[in-house]
């Protein structure tokens, strides 16, 4: 997708190690026009896989996750970190690693709003290692519902999450793929 | 707003002691038409005070502040509870009591995306004691920038939130707000 990719390049921050700053459009300061563009695009290229629901993790899978949920008029779940006062004793709960914690971070979802049955597209910021996704996606077979696809803004090809992920046999799609970080610049794939 | 008084009513859950559960719409699963609904009346609100920046706090604010910066087209900074390794290591912090938790969390912005003379309006889901709120206008005046307005989706007038705002001078305004939540039920304002 042209406008991300654009924005990446003059406003994305390489910082090394495979850590790519986009705190000034997605993860910290967000651009709703532009995640609005996102997420009509995602919409666009899941529209025929036939999801119910919106499945994604707080906090930086929220806004895009949201804005494709809105252009194919579904509900959106966001799993907890937390679990809120609010939530049923009983829930869906998974660990899965945090990169920018460093350490695992539990994944909740109430079986109030993931039924069995339902048909579960996963939309993330970004696609890396591809665990948060796995995450989910255990998140959602556990309740019984069946994974239609997957959609991020941001791949990275290097760190191997579209293998992990080719076991659930679902679509994957990222609207920008970055193939290598090395050396402070990036490089895009395809 | 009556499309949001509405839902309130249909699919609010009264958990006694104050809490409001609205999990299904706003704060777990979200409703993206609804949460759009809302994002234009609260922008139609503000739409002359000048707003530069949108802040809000994570999580449950990012959705409706996300929804308002859209039709304002204006980015929206959510303060962050634990700070990323992408984040710069001075940064504006202050606590803030939290309901869900029970606990005081951070809230935590970046210099970066905060900059002196800056006219922000803060938007959030809930209006309730007013604390979180106030931590934001705290780092809102840290950063040197000015308040314009505060906009909340649900205000619980019972908790006094808008009294403890009102020494910041700014208008405050609620999509829907409710006066009593005794025995059971939901009384509205106005």
């Amino acid at each position: 997708m042209k406008l991300l990719k654009e924005r990446i390049l003059a406003h994305g921050q390489n910082l090394g190690g495979g850590i790519l700053k986009v705190d000034s459009f997605i993860n910290h300061q967000v651009d709703p026009i532009l995640m609005e563009a996102c997420g009509e695009e995602l919409a666009r290229r899941f529209k025929s896989v036939g999801a119910t629901k919106v499945l994604t993790a707080e906090i930086s899978g929220i806004a895009p996750a949201l804005m494709t949920a809105k252009f194919l008029n579904l509900p959106v779940v966001y799993a907890r970190k937390s679990k809120p006062v609010t939530m049923p004793d009983q829930v869906y709960l998974t660990l899965a690693p945090s990169h920018t914690k460093g350490r695992m971070v539990e994944l909740i979802v109430s079986p109030e709003y993931l039924a069995n049955g339902e048909k579960v597209l996963i939309i993330d910021d970004f696609l890396a290692s591809g665990a948060t996704i796995l995450g989910l996606a255990r998140l959602a077979q556990a309740a019984g519902a069946s994974l239609v696809g997957i959609g991020t803004l941001i791949e990275k090809t290097f760190e191997g999450g579209r293998e992990a992920l080719s076991t659930l046999g679902i679509p994957v799609e990222s609207l920008v793929a970055i193939s290598s970080m090395d050396n402070g610049k990036f490089e895009f794939a395809g």
